[in-house]
């Protein structure tokens, strides 16, 4: 069984998972091989100690040579679910495989795009976060996704392959997918609604003139980059969308941790990366 | 009056101040032109994300070339107490000047020597922190000086011009310092005596042949790089010598934030520069 599993490859992710392997711990780290669009994006960082006036390219190629220097991979599939188990972590992939740990970091970020009213209350009756895990349920149905990143467009055309009619929703410019069974719409929605499932997707005006204000569907996808820790893991004690934690950056499931912006704010590299470092000590202890 | 008063630059001191500088803040940074001795002495930093396997001396260099991109100055005066006033602080230093900020950021770090039995209990009564506040109320007597650092060894000679015998007790190798009036013992006491004020130093055994086991003294000097937050700053809660602290990196003292090695293990460069960087965002929201 694994020490660990990290859970997510921005600065707090990055971080723990060097200091865990200056420490010899057995981990994964699971994340994307370009590591964080947040950092990739960033302009110029100013106040990073070390690095003078960055560009966000030019820091996360030097994080990837030092990834590379200290031969630790990026798992690159998406973490769909965490369990909590007796005395370990049961982690399963949105590409179907599962994995054991003893511990896990948590540093997924947090998504600055509001959930959509009644994302939560629909959760598993007709709201999904995984394409691949619940695109053959909607076979000859119609479903609305809302995409909030051109990385996993790729899911869209996944999903076009089982469902009669696309609404695609995208956060993101330059769309590419071309599919005849997809609509492009671009107005946000404002409420996911239904009684026992979701019946319908609700605008605030009809957002052209062939889509009504209320448009039926019968699934709702979000694809975002990171899914809500709470969302994520079952139990785990969260606050206004962030996971409460103490200054060890221990959660309330033993052996949960967590670190970087899905902790709160300030949302800086800085601080996701001094966080990441106290989990991965934390790791260390728990594990003793 | 200033917004912030950093004392101490470490990482999480330099961390702190760039944020700061950030967010358009009026402050002051106290420490060494030479930044962190801590720093400077690494041998290799391996886990500090953005600089692979990055030495002390180079990491050193680094952060002085962006303290003064950024146009932050060192302010190289050794604070000797800092005073909780009604939503203020007072700040003295050694240098004999006083400084008046609404908020301080302590980020003066640990001390790795422990305390000497009988240190805390004779501060004040013979026991003294600072050669140039104190050396003059020993002209003519007998001191002994217990000394971490050869960067203070300047204050052994400040310190002999007014005593009639000086024992110096260095914790670091070449002694340079060569006066009639100086003895060197290299060994360290264990226990501070007397009754009311300072009587003698206690060794474990008699150091060398003509000084006993119990040295007679009027006053021990400790000259450290760092004095414990708990001595600088009276009233401020501390535990197994640390700082407490909550998750923004404020203390018992409104207004007072710290960060680093001085907040608790582990002690490490990521750590510190991450709860900088919380400090100044919590500074800055203090004083809205």
């Amino acid at each position: 069984m694994l020490d660990c599993i990290i859970v997510g490859s921005g600065l707090a992710g990055i971080s723990a998972a060097l200091t865990l392997q200056s420490n010899r711990k057995e981990f994964l780290l699971f994340g994307s091989p370009s590591l964080s669009e947040k950092i990739e994006k960033a302009e110029k960082i100013h106040n990073y100690p070390g690095l003078s006036d960055v560009s966000g390219k030019e820091f996360c190629a030097a994080l990837k040579a030092q990834l590379d220097e200290a031969k630790i991979e990026i798992k690159n599939e998406k973490v769909a679910g965490v369990y909590a188990l007796k005395e370990k972590f049961s982690i399963l992939t949105q590409e179907g495989n599962t994995y054991e740990s003893r511990t896990i970091i948590l540093a997924c970020g947090v998504e600055s795009i509001r959930l959509i009213d009644g994302e939560t209350e629909f959760l598993g009756r007709g709201v999904s976060y995984c394409a691949t895990c619940d695109g053959f349920l909607y076979k000859g149905k119609t479903i609305a996704v809302v995409c909030t990143t051109k990385r996993l467009e790729h899911e869209i055309g996944y999903l076009a392959d089982f469902a009669e009619k696309v609404y695609l929703i995208p956060m993101y410019k330059d769309v590419e997918i071309d599919r005849d069974n997809v609509t492009i719409i671009k107005k946000m929605p404002q409420k996911i609604q239904g009684k026992l499932r979701v019946e319908s997707l609700a605008f605030a005006a009809p957002p052209s003139e062939d889509i009504p204000k209320d448009l039926s569907v019968n699934g709702v996808f979000m694809l975002r980059e990171s899914v809500a820790p709470s969302v994520l893991v079952g139990g785990l004690e969260t606050k206004d969308g962030h996971v409460v934690v103490q200054r060890d950056m221990s959660t309330n499931l033993p052996g949960c941790f967590a670190a970087g912006d899905c902790t709160g704010r300030p949302y800086q590299y800085t601080k996701a990366a001094g966080e990441g470092n106290i989990a991965a000590h934390s790791v260390s202890e728990y594990l003793k």
